[in-house]
């Protein structure tokens, strides 16, 4: 079922849908913040929640019923907290929507429709769940309350893949150039700002404390200079992710300070992939996440190839139980 | 003028409200998390957001506007974020309540509504802005919707100042035990759940990065489990705020895999400080992030104590332009 027919569906159960839920765990969590993140700014109505699978199961919002649409998320399908959720959900009436790389997985057991996407495929195709989610996203607004550029959200979808795929074709040399640069960081401190704030998280907990065992912080750069900064002094190791929209004067203002002090700074900015290329100015907010966090993979790939320490290793992620 | 006389007060000019926001930076968006969190849970009908406040400024939600409430915090009322988020919402025409220490602070201008609170005085007076954005937002919920235990959380509000002072009366010992066990770590890492994760957000931003120069991450423990643990090797540095309330078993949780591999964990329990005696349990969910932020305060001093670096030492924060 394609994304609109998924909402289309909903829509004829359900005329009046009140709430709009986000949950999972980790970079599945922080895959969905995009999709969060447009309702929040956009919806005149919607009430929008963003949650960790545990939260939402032990302390579930009184909100969530039968008005609700929740979208859980999970590439395996498995992770047991978000596949409760699922269940939880539709047991209080919800909407469920799904979305995993696996159809046959427990997640889509008690779902009322499931979302698959691509992963392994390509850069393009691990982005393809943040995608789909802030698609679904879009597709709500639209539906319930109207979204006014909702062609240009989609065009912007068909070219987003092609965006990825060419800006890390020739991104090795300077990903390389991070990971010799960083690879014996103490602590690495990854930064952001609007859609874009939870690819710094999940760099942060996904790829630098699990798969690469390297310790690190993350904020918004809004945050930075209410507290963070403090622990800047030359040469001190910063992730700076850089957007192309409205908040971009909070990351032009980080990197200043980052730059004046000395900091060894790496900036990913969506303008030098040239992201207002393939994308209109109305809806460029949401499509930094996408491309930043797929050119993101490369410079991972490249920090592991570095240190040594492959992206798959673990300690204890998939070898006991806990 | 009295919390619920303001609420009563917009309720006179807009009956339908639809939204309510928490805007700050830093500590104060922080101390804004549980009154945020409490409505997010109990709301039926309301949005309700939680923004840095630049965020606000720069991509402002579609939502805000003369039917929507908007909480500012700023301790000294000069933060030129929030200032600024003051005055562009009271300009959409949404009901704004300042809270701050200072009544004649730039805050305060365009304000409707002030709320000052204690902060110098002692270690409950500290947690007097917290409690009072959180006693707003019931004050919200109960006006605007109803809320069923709106006696049991006002009792709670007489007690929880007394829980405070009671329970730092005692923790000077186990803090300073702290400070040394900590005062060389080369990171250390604070987790929590529920209405407390802000909490473990501040002490990591706040405490550690801006005032001691400790590097720091945080997260919540529901996320740890999917990649934050695999950071976790024997002696590792932790800090774990746990809550008495629904959350507790992801607080559990958390500490059975970092005792199981002996990670330096500091536990600082809501439990072990009697919550439950001051607070009846149908709203003690609330007042753990009251309680154990009150009580970290102890913590940082004697950290700072341990680390000859006192908590008002700065290098950039008060001195320069930035």
């Amino acid at each position: 079922m394609e994304l609109n027919q998924i909402v289309t569906s909903i829509q004829s159960k359900q005329e009046a849908i009140q709430s709009v839920y986000f949950v999972g765990c980790g970079g599945s969590k922080a895959d969905l913040y995009p999709g969060f993140y447009f309702l929040r700014s956009n919806a005149k109505k919607l009430i929008v929640g963003h949650y960790t699978a545990n939260e939402f199961n032990y302390d579930t919002p009184a909100a969530v019923g039968e008005n609700s649409i929740v979208i859980t998320c999970s590439l395996g399908g498995n992770t047991p907290e978000t596949v409760k959720a699922t269940s939880l959900a539709k047991s209080l009436g919800a909407h469920v929507i799904a979305v995993t790389h696996e159809p046959e997985s427990p997640l889509t057991k008690d779902a009322d429709y499931v979302v698959t996407h691509g992963f392994f495929e390509s850069y393009s195709a691990k982005m393809d769940k943040m995608t789909k989610i802030l698609t679904l996203a879009v597709e709500i607004l639209n539906a319930f309350e109207g979204y006014d550029y909702y062609e240009q959200f989609m065009d912007g979808v068909e070219k987003i893949y092609g965006a990825i795929d060419e800006a890390t074709k020739l991104l090795v040399p300077q990903a390389k150039a991070f990971g010799e640069a960083y690879k014996d960081a103490p602590v690495i401190y990854v930064m952001s700002s609007g859609a874009t704030t939870e690819v710094a998280y999940s760099f942060s907990i996904c790829l630098l404390l699990e798969m690469q065992w390297v310790n690190s912080g993350s904020f918004s750069d809004g945050e930075f200079f209410h507290g963070p900064f403090e622990i800047v002094e030359k040469d001190k190791p910063f992730l700076l992710l850089m957007n192309d929209g409205k908040t971009r004067p909070m990351d032009s203002r980080a990197l200043d300070f980052l730059n004046r002090f000395e900091a060894k700074t790496t900036v990913v900015d969506a303008k030098d992939f040239g992201l207002a290329n393939y994308v209109s100015k109305e809806v460029i907010d949401y499509f930094n996440p996408i491309l930043i966090s797929g050119v993101l993979r490369v410079y991972a790939e490249q920090l592991a190839i570095a240190r040594k320490h492959p992206l798959t290793k673990r300690r204890y992620m998939w070898k006991l139980e806990y």
